[in-house]
This record gives C-alpha cells, sequence and structure tokens, in this order.
C-alpha cells in the first residue's frame, strides 16, 4: 500500500520511531496495530521529517496480507489516529514499490512571513520582522540550483557524499509573505532550514554571498538553521 | 489608549475574566499591571468573544497616568504577554473615547472547508465532509440581511431586545473554500455561529428556509452551533 499522509509537525518529536518520543511513524503502526489485531506493521517514510517539521505529502508503505481498498485503507488508518495526522490516499502497488528507494524528486517549502507578527499563523509560518531584500534574495537563492557540494548547510557528518542536485529553487512573495520552494534529488538534515537561514541573514544585510559559504564546504560560513515550524514536506515524486 | 488585537483563542476561555479561568482579557490587564508597577489596570473590549473564538481585529480601551507613544504601549504591552496574544495598534484617543459604546459595526468571519479534512488548518477552519449545496447557502443566508428578531439563533434569555440589524451578510466560495461575512449593528451570543450551523445544514438538505426559521423565534427550530474555532472577530467600526 502506497499512503499520502499530511501532519502537524508540532506535536512530534518527528518522523523517525525513537524511544520514549512521539512520532508520526509510531502513531501511524500504532493504528495499523489496531487493524491488524495486535500484529505490528511496518511502515517505510520516503523522508524522515525532523521535530517539528509539517507534511502536506509525505509518503509511506506497507504490506499487509489484509485485503481492503485503498479507500476503506484510508478511512480504517485515519480511525485509530489523532486529528494532526490525515491520511490522505491509500493506492494499491506492486509489492515492488518502496517509498523511499523508489524517489526520484522531492520537495520542500518554507513559508515565512515579513510582514507584522501574527498570533493565528504563529505555529505555522516563520516571522521575520526585519525588512528583507527580497530581490537580493531570489538572486542569492538561484545560486544553488544544480548539483553542488552542500557540506555548509547541514551539521551532520553521517553522509558518504554531500554533494546534492536542486532542480528548483525559488522564492515566491506576494505583499510580504514568502513562500520557498525546493525540489531536488535529496536534501540532507537542517538542509533546508540552513539554506533558509542563511537567505534571511543575506536578506537583512549580515550575510551576502551564498556561493561563497557553499564553496567554503564548512558549516560555520553559513547562517541560522531556520525553525522547523516554516517546514513543509510537499510532496515526493516516483518514477 | 485604543487598542487593536488579534488572538488565537483556543487556549482562553474567551475574552471576558472568569474566576479559575484563563482569559485573554486578564492577560492583557496582566501584562499592564506589569507596566504600571503592580497598580491594576482594567481594560474595556468591545466584544465578548467566546471561548475558542479567534480574533484578528478586537479592540479595547484604557486609560493610563503613563506617558508613551503608541509605538511604545504597543511593544511594551506585547513584551509581558504569550505569542497567541499580538497586539497590532495603539493610538492614543480622547479619554471619552469607549470601545464598546462607540461601536458603530462589527465584523465576523466564518472559515469552513468543504475539502478534505486537513491537519494543518483544523484549529483554524471548520470542515464539513458532505457536500454542501453553495448556491442555496448563498441564497437563504440572503434573508439574514436587514433588521429581524434573531431569537432563533440564540440560546440566550439575557437580552432586552432580540433585534439586530445585518448590514452585509455573504458567502465567498472558492474550490471548496468558504468564507462568511456577517457585518451587523451587534451579534447576541452564539448567533453567528447557529447562523452558519443552520446554513451547513440547509447545504446538506437537512434544513430548508432560514426565514421559516427565523419567523419561529425559537432556538429548537435552528441548526447546531458550529464550533467556534472558525469564527473571527474581523473587524470593529467607529464613527
Amino acid at each position: 500500500m502506497k499512503c499520502i499522509v499530511s501532519y502537524d509537525g508540532l506535536n512530534y518529536s518527528g518522523w523517525q520511531i525513537q524511544p520514549n518520543q512521539k512520532s508520526v511513524q509510531g502513531a501511524i503502526e500504532a493504528s495499523l496495530k489496531k487493524i491488524h489485531n495486535g500484529e505490528d506493521i511496518k511502515i517505510f517514510g520516503a523522508s524522515r521529517t525532523d521535530s517539528g517539521v509539517h507534511a502536506r505529502g509525505q509518503v509511506f508503505h506497507f504490506d499487509s496480507e489484509v485485503h481492503l481498498s485503498g479507500e476503506r485503507w484510508r478511512l480504517a488508518i485515519n480511525t485509530y489516529m489523532e486529528n494532526d495526522i490525515f491520511v490522505k490516499s491509500v493506492e494499491i502497488v506492486d509489492s515492488e514499490f518502496h517509498s523511499r528507494f523508489d524517489v526520484t524528486k522531492k520537495e520542500y517549502r518554507y513559508l515565512l512571513s515579513n510582514n507584522q507578527f501574527d498570533p493565528l499563523r504563529r505555529k505555522y509560518v516563520e516571522f521575520e520582522y526585519r525588512k528583507l531584500d527580497i530581490d537580493l534574495m531570489k538572486k542569492e537563492l538561484e545560486k544553488i540550483i544544480g548539483t553542488h557540494d552542500f557540506s555548509s548547510f547541514t551539521s551532520r557528518s553521517e553522509y558518504t557524499t554531500y554533494e546534492r542536485t536542486i532542480y528548483e529553487a525559488e522564492l515566491i512573495e506576494e505583499a510580504g509573505e514568502i513562500t520557498f520552494r525546493f525540489v531536488g534529488s535529496g536534501f540532507m538534515r537542517y538542509m533546508i532550514r540552513i539554506i533558509v537561514g542563511t537567505l534571511i541573514e543575506i536578506g537583512y544585510g549580515r550575510k551576502e554571498d551564498i556561493g561563497f559559504i557553499m564553496n567554503q564546504k564548512d558549516r560555520l560560513y553559513a547562517g541560522k538553521c531556520a525553525s522547523p515550524h516554516g517546514l513543509y514536506l510537499e510532496k515526493i515524486w516516483y518514477e
């Protein structure tokens, strides 16, 4: 079964199961366990979103001996979950399908407001009160498109390669409301949030050239990691 | 001082101070008390929003011996509050101004989605999964415009008159996302939520004629009270 799921990341320590923490994966597996009369069912997510990060298009798959239509699966899984996670669709797919290994592209978005703080959106949009130079940010953002070594934009040392390919990176602004869109082959941990954090600092004049920062291949040159509540896993592409 | 304030109503038992409850008024007065070195300062709100109801344009006033500019007042009040309440502007006004008695019109909005449930908006928009007849709802909504006895749309018996004047009532729909706009002289308790709840039931065919319901002057004929988290106090007008 291939499932598309949305979630509010606020109450979760992230996608992945961790001891003594509330995870999205854990909540979905708990629901599947009920449907399977106590049998453990493991799910595989396309992306390991971090604590506090939201998703509108996370994908996971699982195998089951239970025979239900896609729509029945969808209703059943949602029945046993809190309403901060919602399975949007379930598709019965070939058992060869793997939600992580078969990914071709991923899209993340980051929402940032450069307007007055809005208490009604405080958990779903990041606010920056300093006036941002949008044209400069757009120009700098373009520099990350293509295949580059993104060592400067992750604090992790768990990767065999730090090269990633960004197919699309754009900044859409309307009346002070900013959406960053990133489409890439894959993203390292904190990579988008550090890129966004760096662009914000460029926007208010504290940093300058993202190309220079990228070339240093050193986390110390980049800006702060932007907060997780502005980040959304938007879409996963497969062949 | 005349202040415009936004708040997320979720964590509050409503605008008004009540014993052992967390209220918006209480949070703002606590902040003003700190600014006044422990002196109690009473604020007067234009509208007493109920528990869970949001505001983007609530107005309150207070008097003070402290001399600050409007912008300084704004920053000072926000400093001592949690970020689910945010004072948007403070204007120094004539001491004759009264935020409640001087109101000429009030605008409320109600947000309703007739699309698939979205866990990311669950606390700020109401969801209705049954397909709604939007054209019928628009036609019925028009019937409440004007001066009418709205006894059918409140459960309270605390009013000397149940007549209210609705200047504008409209339903704006775009791709299943619905905004109800109500502009009136004043609204009784639960009035908008019962009108919206009734229109939803009309929309899926459970109720018919809102004019008939209004003419009964009896709460029993109207629909359910829609949940508070879709309701926003949008704007207060003064002369």
